[in-house]
């Protein structure tokens, strides 16, 4: 027998037949994600059903030099999930284990098996009057494993964190076979280091979440939505600071929309009225929820005096319905698939201090128009966090070749400044194979000592995701 | 030249003269800690003025083997800092490196020297109208790298979050006396691993904070003050989840006092007025506040009514003044100086699922009281995290000798009867040396390994904080 074949003998007997896929045809999901990047051909999918059978199938790779990788929803940027285009994969997909285990109301924590779909997630909180406040496009297909290794973001950050201060607890397959469980419900902990914290935002390479106890909140009861047309960036960031204020900490979106996006989105989808008379610079997409009764409204008109009185705000409509509200945020939608539609481009997902932001934008932009005065800049993004995906159309003329190379061109100069303004490349897409070359750079040399020193510590033999944000070891 | 004197003059040489103190009388003060305790003799006390020079001091130590202790403003509870009484250490002070680098109000974050003592932070921070809102009882000494090195929780974790989750960038002098700069003032980032994870809550073990970006909040305009009397504990956590919905995320603080600390309270300050009519079994010291035009009163009217109506109300009291509301809150400080009083007794930290909390307690006073009848049980705290201090006075009758024994009997019994609810013996204190042996008892192996793993990478030869958390490795 080939070690291929004692491999699927193996996963045969320890998952069953539907356990384990090989055929072309089956495995040809598992080969591309999201954006529309291509894997290579793993060595088989193995689907697993409960943590101790992941933890099995490492504990076999481990002792037998098989490469793995964990597959989620397939919703990530970075290529982290996607098998090896050179040396051959055990894609290990974590959806057969997709249950929820227990939520818990009184204590606000739900925990949850790795595979759950996040918007399964969301529904089941809300069946206990609760919330989990993780907000992403790709929340009816990707899974909680996937957010908690990727230190998910989304559109609520700014109210409830990323990814990482919604976990309570994790259990991890490690790559030798065993499982570190630290399910424990806990909203406070200080007892020894805290290593779940290692296993969030590892993106697989440290090993596989296969379970999380993570936090829920009091369900929003009354939420408004407004669409402000403001003048610049600038204007933009004061008006946050003072949303911040008037607002109370119950803002949970403020999101950055350029004029340019507003059209692609209409676009897409010509029924979309364009909400205000005129058209504006940029617009703020902002969402203000409560779980109680508060009086939203007024705190929003408060705060469009404030802007107005400031020159923050040219002009801005509140929603007065579900539907009006659901016509805002399909904006948000649409646009999206407008880029798209425009092919090929340059997506980036940079974070700076708030404070800087606005001079980036500037900076930017006036670099991208210098190399390329016919490309076309769309920042936006969750500007209340400091995070902006500053994208680039091409010019449409150019052809295939010269796109690339223009692109390539343009995320170098763009990485550029964001390092001037102590940014960061990757807000909250991670780093994968797609951004390692980048992040590689700009690591200093303790910084890189201590990540390859946990790695080789906790993955000694390098099987576990290999390649993905630090250089394959075992190559 | 003994080895010692090589010491003292290379800090001399960096630090000049008042960088150095030996005598004993001037070292007296970093020889004991806010709990009493006292630590062994140091070998000097380091006072550095700059990162570098913490750095250049780590280099050294670790070169010529000198175990070194970090110590912040000395108010930690698990003799972390004390200088070891058997080994002599050399205590480093961060007293001197105590500056506000840079508050960015916009960005909604402060960047600033490990030694700045938390209440300058929280006064840098309003004075800009921002918040930062760690509030601890030690705010007016402690220094935030030991915050940020402990972890530190306090009274409005259930609305900000404990330490970790208000640290946005580290810098911290590692062991080998290189600088690991992260200071980046983002609040997205993920890029690799989140290495400043490692070094919150490590208590000094894997270097020393030498300065941090810490993320502020919009000031409170409004802030209300309530007192409630409850029936019982398991009332207390119905009325604690109906809070966080009815006061929508805006709760602040959320403290069990049970009868028995008010009446510590008033020995101590009998000018306190009883705040009820009568008295009640347990107490809800709560308050809720908003940085811009909430109405507050009506929120905690409507809530009063829901748990009068479902019977967790007895009876309550909203401050109707800044002085009540003061007056309030003295009775949280002067229960806990009403405790000191009583002399040695059981401190503990514990956590629970906040569903598990009131069966943990009554089983718990339960099992102290068989053992000791006479014993009286203290259970207060941020009940709202699920963190209990749950405190026992001894028969004060009871000799030194039979005190501490029994004291020590408890804590196990206590600690059996967390671990059989799945809480935490250290919610927000840490491990330190005080709660080394039971917290190793709960270490599963792959725990274990990889927190020994992960001290042994970063400090190889063992030199600082040894036997803080983990066995010293060069005994």
């Amino acid at each position: 027998m080939t070690a291929h074949d004692e491999l699927l003998t193996f996963l045969t007997t320890t998952l069953g037949p539907s356990g384990v896929l090989c055929d072309d045809v089956d495995i040809a999901r598992y080969r591309i994600d999201w954006a529309g990047a291509q894997g290579g051909i793993p060595l088989a999918v193995a689907r697993p059903a409960t943590p101790e059978q992941v933890a099995e199938i490492l504990g076999y790779c481990h002792r037998n030099d098989i490469p793995v990788v964990p597959q989620g929803g397939g919703s990530g940027l970075v290529e982290a999930a996607l098998p090896d285009r050179d040396t051959p994969e055990l894609v290990i997909s974590l959806e057969r284990l997709n249950g929820i285990r227990h939520v818990d109301p009184i204590n606000f924590s739900m925990s949850v098996d790795a595979g759950c779909i996040l918007q399964t997630i969301k529904d089941a909180a809300e069946a206990e009057d609760c919330f989990f406040p993780l907000t992403l496009g790709a929340q009816g297909s990707c899974q909680i494993g996937g957010n908690i290794a990727t230190n998910a973001g989304g559109l609520n950050v700014l109210r409830y964190g990323m990814m990482r201060q919604l976990v309570l607890g994790v259990e991890v397959a490690l790559p030798d076979g065993r499982l570190l469980c630290d399910m424990k419900a806990l909203h406070k902990n200080n007892t020894g280091y805290d290593l779940k914290q290692l296993f969030i935002g590892a993106e697989g390479t440290l090993g596989i979440v296969t379970g999380a106890v993570i936090k829920l909140f009091p369900r929003p009861q009354v939420t408004r939505t407004a669409l402000i047309g403001c003048p610049d960036v600038e204007s933009v960031l004061k008006l946050y600071a003072q949303s911040r204020r008037s607002c109370c900490d119950l803002l949970s979106a403020f999101e950055l929309i350029p004029r340019i996006c507003l059209e692609l989105a209409i676009e897409v989808a010509p029924d979309l009225p364009d909400p205000l008379d005129e058209g504006h610079p940029v617009y703020i997409l902002m969402e203000v929820a409560a779980s109680g009764p508060v009086n939203l409204d007024g705190m929003i008109e408060a705060l469009f005096e404030i802007g107005i009185e400031n020159g923050w705000i040219n002009d801005g409509v509140l929603a007065t319905s579900d539907h009006q509200a659901k016509q805002l945020w399909r904006i948000r939608e649409a646009m999206l698939e407008g880029q798209q539609r425009r092919g090929e481009h340059l997506r980036t997902d940079v974070s700076l201090p708030l404070s800087a932001l606005s001079e980036f934008h500037h900076r930017a932009q006036l670099s991208m128009e210098e190399t390329s005065p016919e490309c076309t800049v769309i920042a936006y993004g969750h500007v209340g966090d400091g995070n902006l995906h500053f994208n680039v159309l091409p010019p449409p003329t150019l052809e295939q070749e010269a796109k690339r190379s223009l692109l390539h061109e343009l995320e170098l100069q763009l990485f550029d400044i964001v390092a001037e303004f102590s940014g960061s490349i990757s807000a909250e897409h991670g780093i994968g194979r797609a951004k390692q070359a980048p992040f590689l750079e700009t690591l200093t040399a303790p910084e890189h000592e201590i990540m390859r020193g946990i790695k080789r510590q906790i993955d000694p033999r390098g099987m576990m995701s290999p390649g993905r944000i630090l250089p394959a070891t075992h190559d």
